[in-house]
């Protein structure tokens, strides 16, 4: 369990700030305070000075954003009806480190109508809506972020929302592994009392693995990164939308009679594959897994070997997973005009810092984009420098946000709740009932309306009425 | 473990000969030999008479079915190559009882050629392809099976595969479980040397667990219905078209335009609503799981309940694997030439037996279409009795054949050669890495190229440069 | 004008007849009457006997199918409603030379509530259902057809209808030409008294355009082939459908991962490859028009000349209504088991001939396929021998029917009242408002809700409220 | 034939401002020269002052943009290079008024390169892209435009094209028909000396036929805006694009599950329903004409009035050219969130003005977004205030500009080198072979490879082996 890595925290985080509500940026913009809030004395409207964000006053505003929120996040909204009377989470004492926006504010105060307590930093030094945080701090909440903090200010934060006298948090909720790196290095003996952590990023969850193999984990996790709920909106379905959406704002293309390879066929190639397609592009797959690669056949596309059809696509786009995928011999193969880019796991896809080389020449011509530029005039078009497509030029739907939100906060109630014995110290996936829970929580966005078994049915078929329904290995 | 049951095998029979190989029928057909292949005295042409068929002579013509067939199956042609010089089923003895068509016979030489000896019973009393077995019997293989068979000679068929002086299998093919159940039943002391089950049926799988349960399986056996490959090939992939085919060969019905519901939304289910909403229908889709309903929605489904569409729909298709999810009340509120038909996993899902009441009639229009009449007049139309639909009136494609044969070929290799200790007395799933390799020898087929790992990736990602990719539950 | 050409009328019967009705073929072949009708004597229950069928007892059996088939038109149906009152035939007297099946009947029976007398007899000598046509004659319709007419008999039934002392026809409705063109050689002065001719046939219209030409078309003529409403259905959407059903009911080859190519891009090519893309094949087009092979790259199709890909395909698709586009040359090229078949506008299209040379081998594997064997064992499947698939071996909609047969009738109703001048003695389209009306009788069967403009939108569209809504050209 | 509507002009200009090359953005908003280029003295490095524009030190910039745009527009890089030797247009001296864009400057230096002289204003007020009209002006062209021109000033610069001692021009190239208006009140007699207009917008191919009708056309006038390639690309094709873009950068919707109607099933609501379909959306369809809704049907969507589905609906699109389609009672039914927007021809569709009441409250949330608020809280999203959706929201590709242009350089050469008599006082299309022309010389683009006719076929198929290949009427 490395320490922190500054470096990628900030490529991380300017990645994710392009992401957030671009409504919101206008509000944040026109403020041209520069003083830290660090030093600034603020109270709310009730005399709360716990919290230090940038401007309390921006409260309104925010307030708004989390209302318009609210009205695409009825999973939560509905949580806090039927919890109405119960409060599951009561005596919960949550400490919170995620991207704070008005997602996250929806969030929060369910919890604290769930009857959780709540203290909150941000996980990303850009990525904070300024506005929301106001609003959450009028709302009495202890808030601790804002946008462009210094590596400094991010560690403060987050050991102001821990480190308070008379107050011990029993509940973590993290994503990016970072505040519960803090409370490891600083306040190992909170632990003690903390009944379980939420984590939502891949890297945190790979943390926690690491922790759990390691035999030093000493709190029970929930992984709510993995659910199949979340990694199927997550990969498949939103990122059929968000290819198409990451190509066009970057580069204008148009799909029809392109020629596309792309690299991998799980979750995230297929979402890929079949919304080019379904725009009319030529699509070409590359695969090493056999099972993967006949599915690609069965579903109409040609499985080539990336050296085959190099010369000849006008889109690269890889989703592996995996390193070194595009590598610069076949950089130098493509056509001029090509463009490349990854909608995988990692930024380690494309061989980018094989590109920097003095023979080729980089033109950025709009953000995200980059021209580079061999010496016989060949350009290729690389978008997000190889970084993540759709976190970098492309936007995540509500919808998927309500997904991963709801899934957090059941993961909460279910941890904090469970009885003795049930979790032990090691990394669990979310319980396949409540996975079940989160997805009927959202079939009324779509008007869909579910079909009850009859006790005959659910005898004959030996199921609960209820769920699960399927195994836990179903996907 | 119930005793085996006349009557319902007679009713599977039916409905599989219905399949088998059209293009052979001719032959079998215009055979008018009434004699019983019990009271005839037949040699092949070096002198060997241990095989009970309908007719020698006719192995020209099931010689030439075999290679037909063996152009179609270029993944067991590939493994008799890859074994040349070496034979992994050296000594094997293998018995076994599955249907007898062109495709069991290049099993079979499969087999022979990677050193097995095979004695061979038919699984179904109509199913056998005569010609073939003829075929079989000329090249020394002992075959006992011939189209039409009696309950009793079915019994007999098997008794004379395994009931040898001097000769004792130590594997077992089976298809149903029929030929386990005699062996359990009259001859269970040859489990002693019998070194594994290999069971491809839902039923046989069915038996199997139950054997386990009861702590009654006394050797390893091997689960081939349930493998990735053949999963997502016999369900997703195959039903897509066979959907359409079984419609169209039935009711000739046009599919533009026309509203269908299709009840259950896991593999078949999405198979049928792809095939159906490329045609031009307009698909409604019913289900019990919220996160198989939230798919469906993802996928542009209208999810309802099945009392909202049941007086407006012309289709009505069932994929639940559940009971009585079409009953009579659904059926009584059907338009006027409303379609009805099952696809699922049993014959259940549709309540047939509601239909026969003295004030409807029935009226037979086609093979496999019954005309069901209301005292006003209003038809529906049943397709198959509420069997499944897939079987009865489309076919299954060789290539799905050639995935089952394969994964046996290779679930007798395993078994035969694991070391001691690998597989107990219970019920095994393919290992992952001989499902994959089923896949790949599938892939050139499809002139499809598979990427291999460089030895940096493989590191990077922790995996070996040869499999298996994916852990143990992908699907 | 050629003179008939007995041959091609016997190919084209023959395929035809393979078409009609499956249902109704039970009744027909269990007749064991080997009496030629033309020497029977047979009276229907109102002692008429001005016909000649078969066997007028099966009348009944007849008569069930007409009403099955009533339901499925519903369109016809509605004319025979919406014109209770006004008999907008009164006076007419309908000679008619087409398929004698239950569709045509409803037809008729149209007509005839409509106030037209008819008389009727085959375009085909195989293709008569003869229960319907005694259910016909048994209705009082002067009916001259069976299953299985000779050459003579063909033009012996042709004369019956339009040779009667004290009748003469005032209007044509013909299905290839052959009744107008019996009229022209035997009858010429039969023209004087008739108002049009309704022509459904490709061969039949471009006949008429001959005539015309030539200065010989003496009375208007009607081409309901070319309509918008029936090309559409003829070509796209019935193409979409029957090239599955047509391979898969011949070779039940599986359409997932197959490589197949596409002659032609015009509307049966766009539906075939539509169709095929959906189910998984990858699916190369040529084409000789830059403008549709713009729109095959734009949908998503790779564009090449036959020649760059005949090693690799599975599947070869003629649609283009040239000759020989598949020739030796490409056939010789073809990888083994590769299937090939023709669903364009004539049988030249696959140069067949240039196959039957002594160093193949030609083995019929089913109906309407052929395996043809190269001397080194390659195989290639042909299928129908090179003529169109979609009518050899699938099945014609009732629903494409449905549409041609109410175009027919309101061509009868237009040239019977057009007003003096209206058409002169040459081909017409049926106009546009009236093809509209086509389309809007068969919305029901959708339960499609059309919208109507509103008298100011029309006023701004420059519209007239009830159409016409689109030029002439539009498609 | 009206005069100029400036405020319509305004508009327009608006909307197109901001789909012009917003790479190109930056270099203009960087300059703060206030000064009117009318007041400036300008020469470019040859020493030539015969324009007017913003700057003639951003040449270099404008030339680089040129550059990338020629690698865009191959169709008019081949049309130089066929042309070497040859010039068509030698003589010419064309007066244009168009956007001045990258993808112009490729235009004219085309029609340069084949012989012409040019002159050119531009046809929008803010459209122009400064640096590039420099980089024309530095080239030797005479230029009169720039960004943000007031409405004197638009009509100076056409003026300054036209009005020149010792130069007349003999060719007009206009786009919305300013231009031409401008001669015809200015300078009636310069038409005795001009060979033909080519205009190619719907607004100016309007006022074309209205002068035709009138009798008041003096020359021959070609309608680029009709011709099959650009129709089909313009609507099918580009708004199947479009539709999902324009919606994702104002909404960032996610499409899957959500259910859209879509006014309208012409090409550009055919492209809208395709696109949507195939990202999992529900699609309703309303339609006025009975053809193109049995196509709805086929294509499967559901034919509803909007009243049936307005309650429940997400979003709403409107594809109709007509007027008041979604009216205000319409709206208010809308359920909460719902968005509504307009691809059509014109900006009457929504009727907007209808919710400029007082009880309703608008709020711009982003640019191009407005909610418009009922009393009780419901927001409906409204983008583009009515106006279209792709122009306003989304970019035009540059393949669609490069047929546009390439359509037009051949709509000039046709004009200028028809035989005197072709063309008389009318309004013609381009003619089909060329047509083709421009259609083959996209197909490079794709790798696309098209059949020859064989000396046989053609001859079979009555053509010449170099087109025209379809008739006019076929799209």
């Amino acid at each position: 369990y490395g320490s922190p890595t500054p470096k990628r925290q900030t490529w991380k985080t300017l990645v994710q700030a392009f992401v957030c509500s671009p409504v919101a940026a206008s509000y944040t913009d026109s403020s041209d305070d520069e003083t830290s809030p660090r030093d600034k004395q603020q109270k709310n409207s009730k005399g709360n000075s716990d919290f230090c964000i940038k401007n309390i006053k921006q409260a309104d505003f925010g307030r708004r954003e989390i209302e318009i929120a609210e009205q695409e996040m009825p999973a939560l909204m509905a949580l806090r009806k039927r919890a109405q009377g119960e409060k599951p989470l009561a005596g919960a004492k949550v400490v919170g480190c995620t991207h704070i926006t008005a997602q996250t504010a929806v969030l929060m105060e369910t919890l604290a109508a769930l009857g959780a307590q709540c203290r909150w930093a941000a996980c990303n030094i850009y990525s904070t809506q300024n506005e929301v945080a106001a609003a959450l701090a009028e709302g009495g909440f202890s808030v601790f972020a804002w946008k462009g903090e210094s590596e400094d200010d991010f560690w403060w934060c987050i050991d102001r929302c821990v480190n308070l006298e008379g107050w011990q948090p029993n509940m973590i909720l993290d994503d990016g592994g970072d505040l519960t790196h803090w409370i490891y290095k600083k306040y190992p003996n909170m632990f003690k009392k903390i009944k379980g952590i939420v984590e939502e990023s891949v890297t945190g969850v790979h943390r926690l693995y690491q922790l759990s193999k390691a035999g030093k984990l000493c709190v029970p996790a929930m992984n709510v990164n993995d659910s199949v709920t979340k990694q199927k909106f997550d990969n498949l379905y939103c990122c059929r939308e968000s290819i198409l959406d990451g190509l066009k704002r970057t580069t204008d293309v148009m799909f029809g009679g392109k020629q596309v390879v792309v690299c991998g066929y799980g979750e995230v190639g297929k979402g890929c594959c079949a919304a080019l397609k379904a725009m009319g592009s030529i699509v070409y797959v590359t695969e090493i897994d056999p099972i993967c690669a006949l599915q690609a056949c069965m579903d109409g596309f040609r499985l080539v070997k990336l050296s085959e059809v190099i010369r000849q696509v006008d889109i690269v786009i890889t989703c592996t997973g995996n390193k070194n995928v595009v590598v610069r011999d076949y950089l130098d193969r493509m056509k001029n005009g090509c463009i490349v880019c990854n909608m995988g796991h990692s930024n380690t896809e494309i061989d980018v810092a094989s590109l920097r080389t003095p023979e080729l020449t980089w033109e950025r011509v709009r953000s995200q984009v980059d021209h580079v530029i061999w010496p016989d005039g060949k350009r290729i078009v690389l978008l997000a420098e190889g970084r993540l497509l759709n976190l970098s030029c492309s936007t995540v739907p509500t919808f998927v946000l309500s997904i991963t939100a709801t899934t957090q906060a059941l993961a909460l109630i279910e941890l904090y709740n469970a009885p003795e014995g049930r979790y032990k110290q090691d990394v669990y996936l979310l319980p396949k009932k409540m996975d079940e829970y989160v997805a009927s929580l959202h079939l009324p966005t779509f008007d869909a309306h579910l079909t009850e078994l009859t006790d005959e049915q659910a005898k004959y078929l030996g199921l609960n009425k209820n769920g699960p329904f399927k195994p836990n290995y179903y996907r």
